[in-house]
């Protein structure tokens, strides 16, 4: 699938059934844009997956109760970036319906038809008036072209260096689907900044239900298999949208296709949050192999990118495996460590939890790459899981520490 | 008991019924002293408390053994520092048995009386031939003086930067028992370097099994409420040893003092530990209240000391609440966000998961002191917990990352 995604912005495939447009609102102190809003024509289905933080931002209170309340059928998905509208109490989830509200009478939708994301800073007001007041011009500016949808993928952005789009198109019998992903994100919270936001748009045809359960299923293969810092944002969403408009149903013979194309997808728009991880010199490809199944290998996998010792061995490209064995050990897995073998770059490292000889300054070498592997097998059974993780540098603490209120 | 406790190194309290000494086996390629030795008196009982990590450094294994193997009856402990003798394989756990086998027929003892300990670099197979060449050297410098003490202290450390010895003196009836406790350890693991290690020698009369009760409930309120990187060592071990020599016999009636005096040695030795933590340029002082329990509490407070963002925003003196307040609701503690209380030094900054206002300068200002407080309420109990931790600064990734194989 890897090669038939599109990730370069300047090579878009627009999905029929949806405008776009962006506008600045005045949020954001820099100016830039900062209000976003995707319109998908009447009949569209959605499905979503939420943070599974506690502390829950009020957009992502209201995103829970209008898919229910809609069931599924969810026509505008309204983002602003800079204000995160988390930790603003009970004014906040009101300031989130009250612009919600407003845009639903302006577009002649109900309500719960309306779907929206914040990202911003933490425990400051939303400024709901602005962008009650630049809505009309947000409207006007929609539009079904790349250029908007590029307008859209800008303004979601905080502090990531880049955008951040994925878009694929498949055939089904002799008709084709499009989906476009947009996302945002580079650590998981930032300074006083929250989220990951991903949007997927596409033009098949298939019930709020079934898009529940494809989701669900791309999202923890995908955007559950990454980390930068191992915090959890209070504002996470993934939203999928199908207009229905590409005239193909999703049928037991077309699904696995689909299902193909949106992991594709979200795995694309996975990969760039990570690649634009804060501060992040190296993207560590982990592969856990050999684990009895995805749940204790998500659990070492994570055991292993949020240590900070493990972290900073990959930022001084230090082909450090006894941090990463007793990471192995520290994850709660009930690993026998004189079964785990560790690999670099296909090179073993740990031989049965104990040294193995192996050329160091080639595995130094390859820490060296932007791009690095690094495999674990326990022997404990068949299941292997990919994860993609980040180095731990002092640029990340710098663009952390170094913030002043 | 704070005052009570002696943590000058030039201020040392000696209980009776101890010998200590030191070498340079030559472990340590810098030559620095790297091989001690505590004796204890005939009858001296014992406990000791063990890494959780899966995988246990050899000396671990068989510190577990001798003291199931002598029912607590340990007469001497026996320490390297330059090599955790970790990962080695089974060559690692007979490397540890010949050095201790060596160490008992010298010293007269059965095996199973000598506890061995080792910290240092991780995967390299232990030196035993230069130990044990050094131990008649070793014997012959035992001595019951502070300065054997300070040299043991001192032998043990790997990249500590000081010396680490608490030591208290509690009167029960008319006769006096002493405690002196001496650790080592700055990170959770050091490069490639490894481990806590604490040893407390007291002559007061115990049974191991009492012993083992007091050592359980001191380091679970101590050593296991400390946490610097949040890494947890293959190597940590905690050892109490009690030579009976104060004529003291722990009864219902002295048991509390004891275990205040005990508790105070062990809470002098885990700031300490916290205090000397890489990098680290604020000790954090958290004190998580009002949880269900002990469990709940431990959770929240290890959640916001593991948390990266909490802890670079703790290296910029940055009163950012609302990134402790994320790490609270990603702790798995079901917490109702809307009841969380926040305060810096005494100044609430958070207030039912919302912001307060607060005098941002002031706590700019406290938390640029070395020693910061920060209380969190969670309105779900009465359990209150105080835990120690560090901020997360480019200093450590320094530490961590520039070292090169």
């Amino acid at each position: 699938m890897k090669k038939e995604v599109r990730r370069s912005p300047e090579q878009i495939l627009l999905p029929e059934g949806f405008s776009f447009a962006a506008v600045a609102a005045g949020i954001k102190a820099s100016g830039r844009p900062d209000l976003a809003l995707a319109e998908a024509c009447e009949g569209a289905t959605a499905a979503a997956v939420f943070t599974k933080n506690r502390v829950a931002a009020a957009p992502v209170e209201v995103g829970r109760a209008v898919m229910k309340t809609s069931r599924g059928r969810i026509r505008a998905v309204l983002v602003n970036s800079g204000n995160a509208n988390c930790a603003t109490g009970p004014e906040g989830r009101a300031a989130c319906d009250l612009v919600c509200k407003g845009a639903a009478r302006l577009l002649g939708f109900r309500n719960e038809e309306v779907f929206p994301s914040s990202t911003g800073i933490i425990g400051v007001p939303l400024p709901s008036g602005k962008m009650l007041a630049k809505l009309p011009e947000l409207l006007a500016a929609r539009s079904a072209s790349e250029e908007s949808a590029r307008a859209f993928a800008n303004a979601i952005l905080t502090t990531d260096t880049r955008l951040k789009i994925a878009s694929a198109r498949v055939k089904i019998g002799r008709r084709q689907v499009t989906l476009l992903g947009v996302a945002k994100g580079s650590g998981m919270i930032h300074p006083k900044m929250a989220t990951m936001l991903a949007y997927i748009f596409t033009d098949v045809a298939a019930s709020a239900r079934e898009l529940q359960q494809l989701l669900r299923k791309a999202s923890d293969e995908t955007f559950n298999c990454i980390s930068v810092d191992g915090d959890t944002s209070t504002n996470d969403t993934v939203l999928l949208l199908a207009s229905g408009k590409s005239g193909v149903n999703l049928s037991p013979a077309s699904r696995a296709k689909f299902a193909k194309a949106l992991h594709g997808v979200c795995a694309s728009l996975a990969e760039q949050i990570v690649s634009d991880g804060e501060g992040a010199k190296h993207i560590i490809h982990l592969s856990i192999e050999q684990a009895r199944d995805r749940e204790e290998a998500l659990q070492v996998a994570r055991a292993i990118s949020h240590s900070p010792l493990v972290k900073t061995a990959w930022a001084g490209s230090d082909p450090n495996w006894g941090r990463i064995l007793a990471a192995i050990g520290n994850s709660g897995v009930p690993v026998d460590p004189a079964r785990v073998k560790i690999f670099i770059a296909g090179q073993m490292v740990c031989r049965n939890g104990a040294f193995h000889k192996f050329d160091e300054q080639r595995a130094h070498e390859h820490l060296s790459q932007p791009d690095c592997e690094i495999r674990v097998q326990l022997q404990r059974g068949r299941t292997k899981l990919l994860f993609l993780t980040t180095d731990l540098t002092a640029e990340y603490v710098h663009i952390n520490a170094d913030y002043s209120t």
